[in-house]
């Protein structure tokens, strides 16, 4: 059996991390070897780069600089957990992968979709995710779910203005427009029970 | 006045950051504004990407990841030191700089000259250095001066094999040859006088 990359996109506080959680239950159900990751992060080197990303002041980094950090943790993510996982033919559930630097890096950093794919394509063989689920929800909603979560504005990129945040969301929207093979767009509206059931029509046609 | 941008490069022991303290002082005696500074770091950002670059294991990153690292590295170098440093007029000194990247992980790491100089055009504008000083030691005397510096072979990139370290050198002296203009080779045996007065020679066009 091959194995099965899906990733899950959409901006803070969509529920993608308990949706996350939901699917490899209900894969590991029907008998699937499922590996749960996040970007970024996901593997020690990727971690340790998480740290330098997501900590310190809103502009430490450059757009540039951030998209080839994101890039780095990327292709560390990709050969020591996502390529060997896949290989042994494990579905793996990732929370965000690279259209979230392609959303934010590229659309809202003004660092270039080109770029962003160009750095994907030396890092990690521009590996794409097999289906490619976003997670949609109005920005208000996604703001009070994020604020409950975190108890405030979230980490050194989750803080920025709500102006950033709606043109990662039109950039989302745009990508899944272009791609509807493999994206998804999926109402994150409702109880976790509902979106879940969504999800799970969403992958129909793979499982 | 408009600032000059000088890199030092070579393989390890060979007396970069020796001659280019040398090469500041003489600088300065000139009445120039001189920033000295060296890859990877520079910045209080790549200082922290040095760190995960040049600890742990040899093996700890791919070379892909190794090159996308560095290259967030000089993006960090670029855009917070050596810019502001050469719109004021200043020349910069750096002990290393894109060519150690060509080198090491484009030459003898396989990541491949085009994909470095992508991540260089991406991460940093393309800036290049006016001068490239290229110093040279036979393999055995820079060996020599490494281990008489450090008592051991090295950081993280440093203790790789003899044939690694053959492998960057032929790079270096090919990528001299392509581009005439801008290196110098500099023949670093000798007293350390020797070899300053050799480096002001290679300048002289540009002082």
């Amino acid at each position: 059996m091959a194995g099965r990359f899906i990733s899950l996109e959409g901006g803070e506080g969509v529920g993608k991390s308990t949706q996350l959680s939901r699917l490899a239950g209900a894969l590991r159900a029907r008998g699937h070897d499922v590996v749960e990751t996040r970007e970024p992060g996901g593997s020690p080197g990727a971690e340790a780069i998480r740290a330098l990303l997501l900590e310190g002041e809103a502009e430490r980094w450059s757009p540039q600089s951030e998209a080839l950090l994101f890039a780095a943790a990327r292709a560390d993510h990709v050969a020591k957990l996502i390529r060997p996982a896949l290989e042994r033919g494990a579905w793996v559930l990732s929370d965000r992968f690279l259209d979230s630097s392609l959303a934010y890096q590229g659309g809202a950093g003004g660092v270039g979709a080109g770029a962003i794919r160009a750095l994907h394509a030396i890092g990690s063989g521009g590996l794409m995710p097999d289906r490619t689920l976003l997670l949609q929800l109005p920005a208000e909603a996604a703001a009070a779910r994020a604020m409950k979560r975190d108890g405030h504005a979230g980490d050194r990129i989750g803080a920025r203005g709500a102006g950033y945040h709606a043109q990662v969301a039109a950039a989302f929207e745009a990508m899944a427009e272009a791609e509807p093979d493999r994206f998804r767009i999926v109402d994150a509206t409702g109880s976790t029970d509902a979106v879940a059931g969504r999800i799970l029509v969403a992958l129909e046609d793979l499982l």
